[in-house]
């Protein structure tokens, strides 16, 4: 039996932006083994209730379950937002979402603490991120959250820095410039794909991508828990599922990482 | 046990698209049961592989096999492109799908036999129309396709008649000008909800909405196979089932069906 410490970590998310956190993990922690669940034939989550998101987190963490991983990060902000706490409840192995880790960034980088946060309708409607705000940053911070439901269509159709996006960004973010905000949450794992275009309309501002500082709260909840690993290898190892078409899958995650990937396909 | 011409007609869709094929056929057949399926917790269909699409019209075709109809309408184009055939070859009940009657309304408006195809990728990519045009027009037929796979969010997001639409229908329908083409077959349940900024962009030409020419094909074959049901009735039921939640469903299902609907969540 493997040591706990050489288990895998576990990242799932609905599709192809979990990767980011995939990304990140690699160059913080390049000696864990990683596998990846992306869940792309029920993609996306962002506009799908609690109870269906509910249901697939369990199914797919039932699978992380067989793999035997040490941890599970839910890489996607939806199933962050709406499964985490059952998440947490049910299965005895840690579960850290993106959620707070990008709250705390956010509070570490904002000077005036008045945040903007941007996410899938799920994800805003839970009101997950400010519930986070209040709880990390008290009563003195302000918020002012908006949904963005073409961000990931946009990304996923490769609309990345064309006047199109420029226009629905701006549709979306506009009522941002009066709030006086100086740090926005990009509360969903595709929106850092569109950081050239959301600076050109928020200007001068901090973007705070949860799924990268994810990788920092990892570290330091592996090294609290005695369950780093330590090798000689340079690299570990990442094993990718997803639920539909793996060629498919492959040549879209280009996007988000740049290393060749094994992937196979896994219907839960 | 109910006599056959008595059951009810079954129709899916990945979502709430199908509801025009409902609307349609309640026009036209208004003393038809219908029982409708609308695959929400796993919708769209539209970007996904031939295999996943496949196995989920299976289910659904499952499903309507114990809620006992006599026939099934698949109306959603991805499903009717990629499944028809596998469900045809399995089920002992009458399927239909939007792309023949489609093409066979195409093929009649048209005078320059000169026709443009949009759709979802996976429609666009499985040449499921243009391979009906050439079995039904014959080769002196010319068709252009392209998909157009931000319509479907633009819709469900109603980004209906503003700018940003137009820009996008510019954007996807632009090549199509210089193509000659007289008739354009919108090939996605969602898009005759554009029909307007459709028509900004493209001019006169006819388009053509397969989900409403479809009841007439249905009308035709129920009269065929003795299924017709005659009733005093002057409405038959309609109920709807959906894989995710209800009230979403039954909140936007407004766009396509003006009237009150009652929804159960049914999970495959």
């Amino acid at each position: 039996m493997k040591s706990l410490k050489n288990r895998p970590i576990g990242i799932f998310d609905s599709g192809l932006g979990g990767l980011t956190v995939v990304k990140s993990i690699r160059q913080c922690l390049p000696s864990e083994d990683i596998v990846y669940y992306g869940d792309t034939a029920r993609v996306p989550y962002g506009n799908k209730s609690r109870t269906t998101i509910v249901r697939f987190a369990h199914e797919i963490m039932a699978f992380m379950m067989k793999a035997r991983v040490k941890m599970v990060v839910v890489a996607c902000n939806t199933a962050s937002s709406l499964s985490l706490r059952s998440l947490k409840k049910t299965y005895p192995i840690p579960v850290i979402g993106v959620i707070s880790p990008g709250v705390r960034e956010a509070l570490s980088v904002s000077k005036n603490k008045r945040i903007g946060i941007i996410g899938t309708k799920s994800t805003i409607n839970s009101k997950s991120y400010e519930k986070e705000i209040l709880k990390l940053g008290g009563k003195a911070c302000r918020f002012f959250s908006k949904s963005c439901p073409l961000f990931v269509p946009l990304v996923e159709n490769k609309f990345l820095n064309n006047k199109i996006t420029y226009d629905v960004a701006q549709h979306y973010l506009g009522e941002f410039k009066s709030r006086d905000i100086d740090t926005l949450i990009l509360g969903c794992t595709h929106y850092p794909i569109l950081k050239q275009v959301i600076k050109k309309v928020m200007g001068n501002i901090n973007l705070v991508d949860s799924s990268f500082v994810v990788s920092k709260e990892v570290q330091m909840l592996l090294d609290k828990k005695d369950l780093t690993r330590f090798s000689k290898k340079t690299q570990g190892t990442l094993k990718i599922f997803v639920s539909d078409d793996v060629e498919g899958f492959r040549s879209a995650a280009g996007i988000f990482l740049k290393e060749k990937i094994m992937v196979k396909k896994v219907v839960l």
